[in-house]
């Protein structure tokens, strides 16, 4: 059997591909704005990139902003992707023990998302029920493409800064091969200096279009042992007039620039 | 208008109480594990504490656990606590930009709770969102209960540790008098030390009862100028055999020895 990582990476061999697309999607920026309409077009986004996309990203923030009708829809959403693409639940929870395990719980078993991402702040034991799951992946958050990410992350202890203790902590937490970590893509010049510190480890690196962050720098970074995963959101969703073609002409049009580089 | 901090003084005082309820029920420990038994148990929990209680806090991970069922039953709590105690809604959350608004939105706005706790770890513009409710309540993990505290909390960046960073920030962060921290209790060694950075926030503390906190030193610590809320769950949910009685009488015995600190 597969570990998480390996599954992650053969998902992307499969597909030749290193695009994560984030389902962010506001409901108020749709043509009908109720939340029928957007399940529909989530689905609809679905099919008609999952052919070549290895993995959606779904940041719960858009979706618990409607309740638990939102919540709902979280809930279909592993079924509309059906084990063709990798699942990321973009909900970045810690917490400690039992809550952890009841979240773990909630994401992995009940909804069955194929990963999380969660934040390291509260320590290891608030990430373990996570990992626990072994056959689930956990992203644990490291430089994030915020501006914010300067106040706690970039300080330094003792002889290196916060991110690089995360980044080797997360490396040492992956004896299941289900450890990842979400590096900015925004973060160029500090990317090589998290590399010396998370081994093989596969990195989710939001930040490359809207954000800015450069696309072949972030695919490079990782070599061909570990694996940079490229989430596009706003480029995908909102591209052209937002049509069923548009999207998935702006998701295409990705996947030619990551291959490109690959 | 009363500022956040003083609304939570205000119910303190009128209640002459410092006990927060933490509603972190585990539907089985309940002698009937429906979701609809759950629910009103907790609105009997509510509603036979509520003339001494002036805090509940709600650990979503509880109710996460069960989906968006357990989603609607966060939805309700509020209108079973009818205004007549501030509720904190125990979510732990913190991201970039739009999708810490998505959160306030949803936590503030649509599910009405009167405040949150939130990870620091993104930086202050992931917290920002959450503080641009002015009248809602912010509550910043700081040093928390747990042992992974000591992993990257306790960890030393220049002339202090990490948590007293994040102290002294949530302070300045306090200009509309909605800002306050969570401080385990059973980090009894270090309270003096957070007190040095925090100024007049007030403190949500855990830790006290089955984790081993001391209620006096935790009310001390805050002095006649702050607020400690000393958060009790499992002491209280599930004290004797679980009767409503059975619950009242452990919540008021708390309540006795907080005064008798007080």
């Amino acid at each position: 059997m597969l570990t998480f990582n390996q599954r992650l990476k053969k998902v992307c061999t499969d597909k030749n591909n290193r695009l994560c697309i984030g389902l962010d999607l506001d409901n108020e920026k749709l043509s009908n704005p109720s939340l029928s309409y957007m399940e529909g077009y989530i689905k609809d986004i679905i099919d008609c990139t999952i052919d070549h996309c290895p993995i959606y990203k779904i940041n719960f923030s858009f979706y618990e902003k409607h309740g638990s009708a939102g919540y709902k829809i979280l809930e279909k959403i592993p079924d509309f992707i059906d084990n063709n693409a990798i699942t990321i639940a973009d909900a970045k929870r810690g917490d400690i023990g039992n809550s952890s395990k009841y979240y773990a719980n909630s994401i992995f078993a009940l909804l069955n998302y194929d990963s999380i991402t969660v934040s390291p702040y509260m320590g290891n034991d608030s990430i373990q029920p996570f990992i626990d799951y072994s056959d689930k992946g956990v992203f644990i958050l490291c430089l994030t493409s915020n501006s914010g990410s300067k106040e706690y992350q970039q300080l330094k202890i003792n002889d290196k800064e916060l991110y690089k203790h995360v980044a080797q902590n997360a490396s040492n937490l992956n004896m299941d091969d289900n450890i990842g970590i979400v590096v900015g893509a925004t973060n160029n010049a500090f990317l090589n200096e998290v590399k010396e510190f998370s081994g093989d480890i596969p990195w989710l690196m939001p930040g490359v279009g809207a954000q800015g962050g450069d696309l072949e720098s972030a695919i490079k970074i990782e070599g061909e042992k570990g694996l940079s995963i490229i989430n596009v959101s706003r480029g995908v969703l909102y591209a052209g007039n937002g049509t069923v073609e548009d999207i998935r002409k702006a998701s295409l049009e990705y996947t030619k620039n990551i291959r490109e580089v690959l």
